[in-house]
């Protein structure tokens, strides 16, 4: 049997601001900081050694896998960080708060654009300053792998390639990993491992830096996953993650 | 022409000490950090962008690392962490204070330990738990890989065919290479850079936390080298690493 540990980014600042980021390089808080040590300190008293943590090259998930691995004296390990593990792009909705774009646009349509499987929000134009074609981490990639919106399909198609060919070798050559990414990268990857449905990965609300534990069997099918930590804690931060896109914080 | 950057860890809990280290994971002092956030600042206001980072596989070299790259907006560059870049191993001189083993072996003898090229102090015995073959860090490295204690030119023989096969290729490649390491890992590269005799290299002291940049021709020959930085406290910064082993500090 193996196990897989994902973990999503400590409070990031636009967290705290409730607005949109996906690939916005914003940092984690003070409070996602202690986020991110407590998570590693909970690995650590269950007896985790990582061998290899993947991340993304957005910097809230990458200070969050340093910060745990270093409560967990593991900064020695590879740490791999890859685009694919960033969080979904949300178009032109970058920026804005969710809050406020209730208000203006209807719950609804927030709705539909944080969760609808399929629909996209606008795209950011190429001369948008925003768009991932003028930042330098994403320079070795061809234009048409850049996204300028996506959806959560399209974040599921680039995610579970790289969990196929990237992360699970490395899961069934024996090797204990950790994997720290974001809300919906980390959707996209818990719909591909239990096989989800449209309607209930809309449903799945992670919270932020707390241990989500996989165990997988030698198919590295799941056989149960849990959070680690205080679970009436975990369940209302899940709520707090569901309740993001009310006109009404 | 290419540039390369070497950058040794800031001031570690035993420089403060006085304590030899070798590859024991000390970590970097409250000081040593900020001198790593300076390194960091230097380096930006030059406009350096790393596209890569080499480092040890212990964390006062990683965490000085991680924190340049963070002051310098280049979290999501690989990092890639290889023991071959470690701290000279001190054998069993290691977590004793050099102004006592000064005073007691005399300064003589304490000088060629640190920095006779040849001669390497005694070895840790295989069940001494400050042993590497006792650490999971090293535990794919064959027994025979694995150093009880070193000379210099021991480190010399592991530091340079790393630099030949994995850094090199990536500075021909125009990548800009970031490399932080320790005192006489840092050294032994020197030496090989600018083909220093063994007493040259002796008189060579690195000081924690300053960029010293080399310019390289197309063979990556060395043109020049020069530390960023208030030249006159990098002088003083200097002078203090070589009277380290004085019988009184």
């Amino acid at each position: 049997m193996y196990k897989v540990v994902l973990l999503r980014h400590g409070e990031s600042q636009w967290n705290l601001e409730n607005r949109f980021t996906g690939w916005t390089d914003v940092d984690i808080t003070e409070n996602g900081w202690r986020e991110a040590c407590r998570a590693g300190a909970l690995l650590r008293d269950e007896g985790f050694q990582f061998d290899v943590a993947y991340t993304s090259v957005l910097k809230r998930a990458i200070r969050t896998c340093y910060t745990a691995l270093d409560v967990l004296d593991r900064m020695w390990i590879p740490v791999i960080k890859d685009w694919h593990l960033n969080e979904r792009h949300y178009g032109d909705l970058q920026g804005l708060n969710k809050t406020e774009t209730a208000a203006k646009f209807g719950e609804a349509q927030v709705l539909i654009w944080r969760r609808a499987y399929a629909i996209a929000p606008n795209p950011l134009a190429a001369n948008d300053p925003r768009h991932p074609r003028h930042d330098p981490r994403y320079a070795h990639l061809k234009p048409n792998e850049l996204p300028a919106t996506e959806c959560l399909k399209d974040t599921v198609d680039r995610v579970v390639p790289f969990w196929q060919t990237e992360i699970a070798p490395a899961v069934k050559a024996g090797k204990q990993v950790l994997i720290t990414a974001h809300g919906n990268s980390l959707r996209a990857l818990c719909q591909y491992l239990d096989q989800l449905s449209e309607e209930d990965v809309l449903k799945l609300n992670i919270p932020t830096a707390r241990p989500l534990v996989y165990e997988l069997d030698v198919n590295l099918r799941p056989i149960r996953h849990y959070y680690l930590g205080d679970q009436a804690e975990i369940a209302a931060a899940m709520a707090a993650v569901a309740n993001q896109g009310k006109a009404k914080a």
